[in-house]
C-alpha cells in the first residue's frame, strides 16, 4: 500500500533536487529544510564571481540592488501575493515589527492588538515590545486559538496571528477570520512561517492587509535565511514605515538628510540587504519552479495522514495535538508524551530528526518536495521500537542542548 | 621612494590573503570588502558540512545559536570594546534603531536628537522614523559637523553622529566629544560604518554609551554581510530593548508567551541570526587575526598621505575634501570634481575602482591590508590620463547606474 502511494508520487523525483544526509529521515523541514543540491555550486558562483571578480561593481552587474523584490515576488508566487506586494529580508520578528508598526499607524483610532496564545512566541514578545515603546495605552490580547474569531470587535485595531500553529499544527481558516475582522474594521496581520511552501496560501484571494513569513522552513534557505513580508497593493500608498532606512529610500543614491519614501513594498525595506543569505533563499527557491502548491499539498496530507495512523496504531501512549482533519492543519504532526524531550533525543540518535517544544511536545514535520511514504512509516517503526525497548529513558538522551 | 615604502611595509604579505581580480586597484573596500582568499572553502564547508549534513541539529553542534555573539567579541577587538559587549547581526540601520530607541528610553526626560549632516543618511532617516513612531516631540536636530560639539547642552537627549564622513573622510573626535556629551548628560551614540578595521577604535577608553558599524566594508563581511552593536557595559542592566525578538529572551526555547530579556548584550538580539552571512564574516575576520590596529593605521596614513600628496601635484583640477591632518581623517580620501560621476566611471572602465557620492565627490577608499604604495601611485597616473586625454567626457560614462 505504502510502494503504490510512492510509486503514484508525482512530486518523487523532486527528492534527487536535495541533498539528504545518508541515514537520516528528516522530519524537521519546518524548523530548518534541507540543503537543495544546487545551492552549493551557485553559492561558490556568488561568492567567486559575484563578490570576488565584481566586488562592489555586483550592485549593479549582478542587480544586487534588488535582489529583495526578485526574491520577494518569486515567493509571493506560492502565497498568492500579487507581484510588487511581497519583498524578502530581514529577520520575521523584525518584519512582524514592520508591519505591525504600520498597521497600528493605520488604525491609531484603537489601542488592542489581538493574537492567541498558539502564536509563535517572538511575535508576541515584539508586539508587547512594539506597544511599550508607543507608550500610547495599547494592549496586546492573548486569547485561545478558538477564541480570536469571537474576540473580533470594533476595539480591536489588529489581529495578528500564525496560519498554522508552531506547536500543534492547527491551521487558522485565514479567509473567514480576515473577513471577519475587516467587517468589524480590523485589519489582519499573518504569519506565514509554517505555511508559506507547505499549504496553498492566498493572501490576494483572502484579502489579507499584512503578513510575514520565514526563508528557513520549508522554502529551504538555509539556517537563519532572510524572511519576508506581504503588503496588500491597496495599502501600499497609505504605507506608513517606522523603520525607515535608507534601502526604502525613493533615491537612497541621492544621499539626501530627509527620508522619502520609495513607492510600493520597496518602502519596506531597511538596510543594505545580505547578498548571500539571500541568494541561498533566491537558488533555494528554484525546487519550487516546476510545481504548484495544490500538488505539494496533497503530498502533505497524505504523509501526515499515514504518519498519524502508523503512530497511533503502534505507539498509543503517544497523544496526538494536531487536527486530524487535513483542512484546518498545516504540514507537521505533534503528539504529547511526558518525556517529549528525551525520546527526540533517542529519534535522531537514531536518524529520525524532529523536534521537541517544550514543555512536552515532539514534532515531526513534513516536507512533499523531499519525504516519501517509506520514509513516513519506517520513521513510525524506528519510534515504535525506542518506545518498546524504553531506550529514551537512558540518561544520554535527558541532557538538555541549547536549542532544543 | 614608493618602493621603499612598499619595501619597508609589514603588511605587505597580507594581499595574499585576499582574492584579488587581476587588473584591478581596488579603492572601495570602504564600501565593499575584497573577498578573503579563504571564504570560498570555509562557506563550502558551512553550506555543504553544516547545514548539509547537520541540519537542524547545527544550532547545537556548531553553535549557530552563540555565533552573533562570537563574531561580536570578534569586532569587539578591534573597536576596543570588552568581550561581551558587542554583537553582530541585522544591517546597520535595524541596528542604529535598536540603541537610538534604548538611549532615548534611558534619557525620557529629554526631546533633542543630535547629529550632524555628515551623518550617512540612513542614520538620520531611522531617527527621524523613530521620532515620529514615538509622537512624544522628539527633535532631530541637524547641524554642520564642526558644530556638534558647541550644540551639546543640556537640553540633548543622545548624540548620534558617525565617526568618519562617509563622503569627506573627515573624523571626530570619540573621546572629546564623548566627554563633553557627558558633561551635559548627554548619551553618546557612535556609528563606525567608515572606522572599524580601517582606523584604532577604542569604545571603551572612550566611555562611549552605544555604537554601531557595518560588516561589509572593511571588515570584508560580503555584501550586505551582517553589521554589529555596542552598548557599554555599564547600561547592560538597564538596557531597554525596543525590538524585543526571541532571541533576546531569557529562555528563547522555554516559548514562553510573556517576554523576559535575556542578560548582557543577549537583550539586544531579535530574531534568528543568517547564518550563512554571519558565517562569511566570521571567516572575513581571519584576517585581522595576527594584526593590530595601530600597525593598519599607520599604513593608511602612508597611502592617504601619498595619494593626496600623488594627485593633487598631477591633478589640481580636483579639489581635495578631504583633511590633509590624518589624525582628523578616515581612510578613504575624497575629491570634488563636478563631473566625478563621469570621472569615476571612466576610471572604474580603466581598473581603478572608486565610487562617486553625490553631486560631486569622487571618493577613493585605502585598505591597508591589500593596497601597496605602487597601487596608489598607479591610480593616480591612471587618474591624471582620464583628466588629460578627457576620456571621461564620453557619453558612456555619463550613463547613470542605479547604484552609484
Amino acid at each position: 500500500m505504502v510502494h503504490a502511494l510512492d510509486a503514484a508520487d508525482v512530486l518523487a523525483t523532486k527528492r534527487e533536487a536535495f541533498d539528504l544526509p545518508e541515514g537520516v529521515i528528516y522530519l524537521d523541514g519546518n524548523s530548518l529544510g534541507v540543503l537543495p543540491a544546487h545551492v552549493p555550486s551557485r553559492m561558490a558562483e556568488v561568492i567567486k564571481d559575484q563578490w570576488g571578480t565584481s566586488l562592489v561593481r555586483g550592485w549593479n552587474d549582478h542587480d544586487w540592488i534588488d535582489l529583495p523584490q526578485r526574491v520577494g515576488a518569486r515567493i509571493g508566487r506560492l502565497i498568492g501575493a500579487a507581484p510588487g506586494s511581497v519583498v524578502a529580508g530581514d529577520s520575521t520578528s523584525i518584519n512582524v515589527f514592520k508591519v505591525l508598526s504600520a498597521a497600528l499607524t493605520m488604525r491609531s483610532d484603537r489601542k488592542v492588538i489581538l493574537s492567541d496564545n498558539g502564536n509563535f512566541p517572538t511575535d508576541l514578545y515584539v508586539a508587547s515590545g512594539l506597544a511599550k515603546l508607543l507608550d500610547a495605552g495599547h494592549e496586546l490580547r492573548i486569547v485561545d486559538p478558538d477564541k480570536v474569531e469571537a474576540n473580533l470587535g470594533d476595539d480591536i485595531a489588529v489581529m495578528m496571528i500564525t496560519e498554522v500553529d508552531y506547536k500543534t499544527g492547527r491551521r487558522h481558516d485565514m479567509k473567514a477570520l480576515t473577513a471577519k475582522a475587516h467587517q468589524h474594521g480590523v485589519i489582519a496581520i499573518w504569519d506565514l512561517a509554517h505555511s508559506a511552501g507547505a499549504v496553498p496560501v492566498d493572501l490576494d484571494g483572502a484579502k489579507a492587509d499584512f503578513a510575514v513569513g520565514c526563508g528557513y522552513k520549508y522554502l529551504n534557505g538555509g539556517p537563519g535565511a532572510p524572511a519576508f513580508l506581504y503588503v496588500a497593493e491597496r495599502h501600499h500608498g497609505a504605507l506608513n514605515p517606522a523603520l525607515t532606512g535608507w534601502m526604502g529610500h525613493e533615491a537612497p543614491f541621492a544621499f539626501d538628510l530627509d527620508y522619502r519614501p520609495a513607492t510600493g513594498i520597496d518602502r519596506m525595506r531597511v538596510g543594505t540587504p545580505p547578498i548571500l543569505s539571500l541568494s541561498a533563499l533566491d537558488a533555494a527557491l528554484d525546487v519550487f519552479d516546476d510545481v504548484d502548491m495544490d500538488t505539494v499539498h496533497r503530498k502533505s496530507v497524505s504523509l501526515c495522514d499515514l504518519f498519524i495512523k502508523e503512530v497511533e496504531s503502534r505507539c498509543p501512549e503517544l497523544e496526538l495535538v494536531t487536527p486530524r482533519d487535513p483542512s484546518v492543519r498545516g504540514s507537521h504532526v505533534s503528539f504529547r508524551f511526558e518525556e517529549g524531550y528525551a525520546l527526540m533525543q533517542a529519534l535522531i540518535a537514531e536518524g529520525v530528526i524532529g523536534d521537541f517544544r517544550a514543555p512536552d511536545i515532539a514534532r515531526f514535520g513534513f516536507t512533499p518536495l523531499y519525504l516519501s511514504h517509506a520514509d513516513v512509516v519506517r520513521a513510525a517503526e524506528i519510534l515504535e521500537g525506542i518506545l518498546r525497548n524504553k531506550t529514551w529513558m537512558q540518561d544520554e538522551f535527558k541532557k538538555k542542548q541549547k536549542v532544543t
